[in-house]
């Protein structure tokens, strides 16, 4: 049985649920053939969410770990392709954190790869019928912060796990009065199954066309 | 038992599903309680599609017509508003017709507003954690004909008919590979059941600011 | 030489700019050859802006009156095809007014269509290299009101006057800080002088495609 | 007087112009006070648009270069924060390239920052009416690839070159009957006349917030 870490975050920004967190507990309750899958919920704040990640990744000694985010606007799950080392918070985190233009990791590389067959994953999620993207920006706050700490965990101590970020859509209830994108828990964690089966088994990504002009 | 039909329409523009036909057979297999559901599938084309629901108004004999169609690029469920007496048509209809500018009555009125509480139907939607508003245009396409057609024959030989139009998001299965929004058939089939239910028990309009600045 | 009446709005919504009005003013100043244009400013309330359309082309006793609207969001200048008998609005005009539901005309009909040659203004601001489309609704906040109005004034009383309603985008230096699509008050300016140009010396408007799916 | 370069592209994708170079033109020909403004157009080509960059940098030898590109879709002026040292392209280039994942420079690092104050030069582009933001991403295209090559220029052989890249909207001419945000060419020289007044006489870039949450 392969050991599957999947993180989601507490709700932030005013919002009562947070569908990344939503979607990995389904996934927790009723995973794929053949995995373990261990859940941590992190905090939405720059350092806390870190140390929390660690934590979970100690405790559960994963082979592929995939942190989850809420992307509020994106019509798509979206697998990110880069994280970069800086935190720069557009709004303050659910800490009254708000930094401006710091490193993520003092000295760290301006930037890391997921190390996730990223385009496998992507290809995968659409043919379970759900849309699905490469992001080539994982933001600056929060998300970009685990995202970083992750990859760096990984460069630094942990060279055989492998890891990425996923961002989803809003969930509908979140929405119901506004012109946003979104879809249901249940489809998000249909397209986190196919993700995380698809991480465990695939040695080399497929090459694919997931670019952006810009 | 209150009788409702339900319209959607056959895929057109290259799609090989239509969301709207989708949504409305899990209505009519699972329709909610105290309702009668009958369903027909039109022609996405000009003139055709209204001979089908007039055939289908006189065999169902409803209390309640509620046409679906897809809003491809919408968000969440619309409840439209108007319907305006043009056909005006981007592309050709399944059938090959393009009619630019025409009435879709000749002599009949600019416009008709939709007769059911439509106000209330998307409150309703939003109770059930659904994404919806009301919307100020049909468009002038089919979906516009069909709608018009309805109020027309609603309002020259069926005063106590009550009915309009609902469009609906694209089907993830459409989109896999689109930065496009959409939702599951399952959710928008429960907004449907939102729609119909409120349709059918509301006498009067509920008082809400779902107008548009433009 | 043709008499043209153009009115903008006077700036709401917290803006200290409206767009229309800056468009109206520059058109104003640097008419087109072989037109006379008068300006009025209306205020963004119900009611009191179609008392002051009305007084304003008793003034000018225009051939061709062209009202102008902010729509904020829209990339391009859009020519609205119809007005609806609705005031529902979404936020309070700038005289604290928020009418729901209420018709424009108690008793007037459904809608009005443009009495513009709205194709051909279309192409006219596309032939000077500047986006435009026509628009399906102008929404159902003051402008409709003032497009009803207008409207509803050449239905009932001057039959032989022709009037339309414009949308424009927001102006840049309304959404430096916004991701919104704007356009400099210059080009809104060239783009309503192929307008009126086209409203005085167009019989009968051009058939082309320029309807919407929905 | 500073010396400053500037570059933009040739059209691609079937465009006859490329606002960038549009935009890159006005300004040479009208600079600002106390610039040398060198210019060049480069091949929407992968590698040789870098060896066309290089060329124009030994001849230039400027002290800040600021690239600029087409980043259709985008309603303002956006200041990249991040080159990625990826080539993955969704389209061929205009030499009918199509390179998927490999990188821009072999055992370069994941990622450079741009070495211009790109948050002063938001804030520059802002004063001066023009709607502007930091961007987190420059695509995987030829944008990116000349980003990343001009940084690593930057950083292996030219220490004392500042540089970075600016995307700038549509023209309006490009999208006359699109729903596409749009700037004229005017528009964006003046923005980027700021962009590289402020680039010469930054040392230190302002602290704002100008990050992502996503």
């Amino acid at each position: 049985m392969a050991r599957v870490l999947l993180t989601g975050f507490h709700p932030f920004g005013g919002s009562v649920v947070n569908p990344s967190w939503q979607a990995v507990s389904l996934v927790a309750a009723d995973p794929p053939p053949g995995l373990t899958v261990s859940t941590a919920r992190l905090s939405c704040a720059f350092g806390t969410a870190l140390e929390e990640l660690r934590a979970a990744v100690d405790r559960a000694d994963p082979e592929v770990v995939v942190c989850v985010g809420e992307a509020g606007g994106r019509p798509g799950v979206t697998v990110e392709r880069v994280a970069i080392n800086v935190n720069d918070a557009r709004i303050p985190d659910e800490a009254g954190q708000q930094p401006l233009d710091g490193p993520v990791v003092e000295g760290g590389p301006v930037a890391y790869f997921a190390t996730l067959p990223i385009k496998a994953c992507v290809a995968a999620v659409r043919a379970a019928g759900i849309p699905a993207s490469v992001s080539q920006t994982a933001g600056t706050f929060v998300c970009n912060h685990v995202f970083y700490g992750l990859a760096h965990l990984i460069a630094t101590e942990r060279p055989a796990l492998r890891g990425g970020f996923v961002h989803v859509p809003y969930a509908p209830e979140q929405v119901v009065d506004r012109p946003e994108p979104s879809l249901p828990a249940a489809t998000v964690a249909e397209a986190l199954r196919a993700i995380v089966t698809t991480a465990v088994s695939t040695e080399t990504d497929v090459r694919s066309a997931e670019g952006a002009i810009h």
